[in-house]
């Protein structure tokens, strides 16, 4: 069950001029699953994105890449959920292009300047012809108000779809960040996650807007991580359509990067939450390190530890676990004599072992809580980072044993 | 349930000449379980080992190393289980040089002279008092014909005794190895594995001995894992009592390696074999690299990932999982159009996608098995590995959720 997460309130989710989206039932995945979504854009409209690190990258990645280099502006987004395409080869390159191409026809546009996405099982070749075909029914579907259904359309494992909408003033005028976002396992993003689409109706260059969305990243959905399955997949794209007037430059970037940010973090966030067979989501935070990079390392080494996430889910104070996980994370010269663990504001281990203050019962308390906090204190250095994870169940191994049945 | 394994045979296990065992319940696990080991050495055998490279190396790994390098001559090894003795700090090491001070008297030498090893917990204080009350017993028991108690002695997860023994004729002499292991979860040797004693009554000089127990734990310890979780306690013992008569020089190296090899083999694999829930046993062949270094991150990615590790336990060749892990394993210059992939004799991958002649049930039948090859052809270099590792179960979760209590 998600962790202190619920579907998004419709009504909650605002609009963003230029933007409409059509969703479509193409008989991907089982009857009655939307699992079609168009995203059209109005001319002008500018579009950057990150993209996932694995080399097996999916055929619509590689595609999106291409098309997005070529800069005739982008006027659709195409996601299809129930296959990957990925560890396609040619046959999904091709794939990935006929679906770009067929819904540039029925837009009036270039092939080029359509982006396709795809989530689902690897290496079963894509069922482009189903696709093809649904796209005249997502087309018939595009409406403004219609990020509800479009987060509900790229579900996969998701329990609950992910949407949020944020508005800041900028230069005297309104502007709207809305995104949605899907994930829930093979979620340790190494450059964005699954799939996460951020709009707003600021006007802001391309080169500006790819340098904000990788910052949003890396502040988000790269510090999040289920089971450490780095996706073939992921991508999140930012989109800003202009219809706004606010015009984002040098001085209007703090303010609009920090709306973004947010709207990306929440999103990440909440794929955790819903991270398949989470029952708790644990903030684990790593301070007075030497660099990011050495706060990553040992973050994510507890981050992906099965103990200290099983110990987790059975609410046990095992904490000697997360101190091992420290110890082999990769840090040569660290001095575990230096360092302290906390749990929430429950100070567990000092000077290389339990601290003298620490009661099991303390500890045991904190591991009730569906929302914990881990906090490692370095005391080598100034640089920190926040990561996000959930536990390990039963209900992991359930979902990931019978994923294709 | 342990995967193709069954409890050592008793009469097939060797004595070493120069090697007595003795055992005792000192009360630190349940009533009824002996928890010490006592391994006592002639005067003259030689002693080296590889440890844990964790940060949070336990208290006796730091100590075992010490009195190693004061080298005085090694006379006698003492094993607890039940509690790791690590971050514990200070008071970790005291308990830690306090055993071997006490073992030291018993047995008449010094306690630089004593090597001290620690399993279980961690972060809970050593109960030393326990481990020194239970000495005189194991001493009491000391005889060369008790390598199967012993391998019982040194188990806590484990559900089957790890020993093995092998012979050879070197200078026309039978030289005897004996070993033991124990381990079956927080399996990820980065040095050695969790507990690993391996006694040869064959001469051979320190230094030499060193770079024996390195080349074995490499090409055994050191290519096993089941969850990815690097101990705090690892150690892979070697001893050489001379007691055969035999001397190994140059010309005897490469024959003694082979056996010692051999031994650490058996005994690692048996841990995989033995992991925390296991159901199925993999090999893991990663070949044609450029260096050893990428086929092993290559291989550990396969092997650590819990979505193939889920899938291999449904049985279920949802195999694009694999391919997933090879493109993040973080090969930056990988070319995935050129590698193949292999279930046993199955041809799986090729050309980036889905072999054309794989046939889902082919690799339905291979799931089925109990022992599994994975094999990735990379057809980029000459180098190779070969890793082992397990499934992931229900069972993992529920031995690790209650591991405590």
């Amino acid at each position: 069950m998600p962790v202190n997460l619920t579907t998004p309130v419709a009504a909650e989710l605002l609009s963003v001029s230029g933007v409409s989206l059509g969703i479509a039932e193409a008989g991907i995945k089982r009857a009655g699953r939307k699992d079609v979504l168009v995203i059209k854009l109005e001319d002008g409209a500018t579009v950057a994105g990150v993209f996932t690190t694995n080399r097996f990258c999916a055929a619509p990645v590689t595609v999106a890449k291409e098309h997005l280099a070529v800069g005739k502006g982008i006027r659709a987004l195409v996601v299809n959920t129930g296959n990957a395409n990925a560890g396609t080869g040619e046959q999904g390159l091709e794939a990935a292009r006929r679906t770009c191409a067929e819904l540039a026809k029925l837009l009036g546009c270039d092939a080029q300047q359509v982006l396709p996405y795809s989530t689902g099982v690897i290496m079963e070749p894509l069922p482009v012809d189903k696709i093809v075909a649904g796209l005249p029914q997502a087309v018939a579907n595009l409406k403004t108000d219609n990020w509800f259904d479009a987060a509900h359309a790229i579900m996969t494992t998701d329990i609950v779809a992910k949407a949020v909408s944020k508005q800041v003033q900028i230069g005297g005028k309104t502007v709207t960040v809305t995104g949605i976002s899907k994930g829930s396992g093979m979620i340790h993003p190494n450059m964005a996650t699954m799939l996460g689409y951020i709009a707003t109706d600021a006007a802001i260059d391309q080169p500006l807007l790819q340098q904000m969305v990788r910052e949003a990243a890396d502040k988000s959905f790269n510090c999040i991580t289920v089971d450490g399955d780095t996706s073939t997949n992921d991508a999140l794209m930012l989109i800003a359509t202009g219809k706004s007037g606010a015009r984002i430059g040098a001085a209007e970037r703090a303010a609009m990067q920090a709306v973004v940010t947010e709207v990306a973090t929440v999103l990440a966030q909440a794929i955790v939450r819903d991270g398949e067979g989470a029952t708790k989501f644990m903030s684990i935070k790593v301070e007075g390190g030497k660099d990011e990079a050495e706060c990553r390392k040992i973050g994510y080494a507890i981050a992906h530890s099965p103990l200290v996430k099983t110990a987790f889910f059975a609410s046990d104070p095992n904490l000697g676990r997360i101190l091992a996980a420290i110890g082999y994370a990769g840090v040569g010269d660290l001095d575990v004599a230096k360092l302290k663990l906390y749990l929430d504001d429950v100070l567990v281990a000092e000077h290389g072992g339990r601290a003298a203050s620490y009661r099991e019962e303390d500890g045991a308390r904190v591991m009730q809580q569906s929302d914990i906090t881990i906090r490692v204190e370095l005391n080598r250095g100034t640089a920190h980072v926040t990561l996000w994870t959930c536990d390990f169940s039963y209900d992991y191994v359930k979902i990931n044993a019978s994923y294709r049945s």
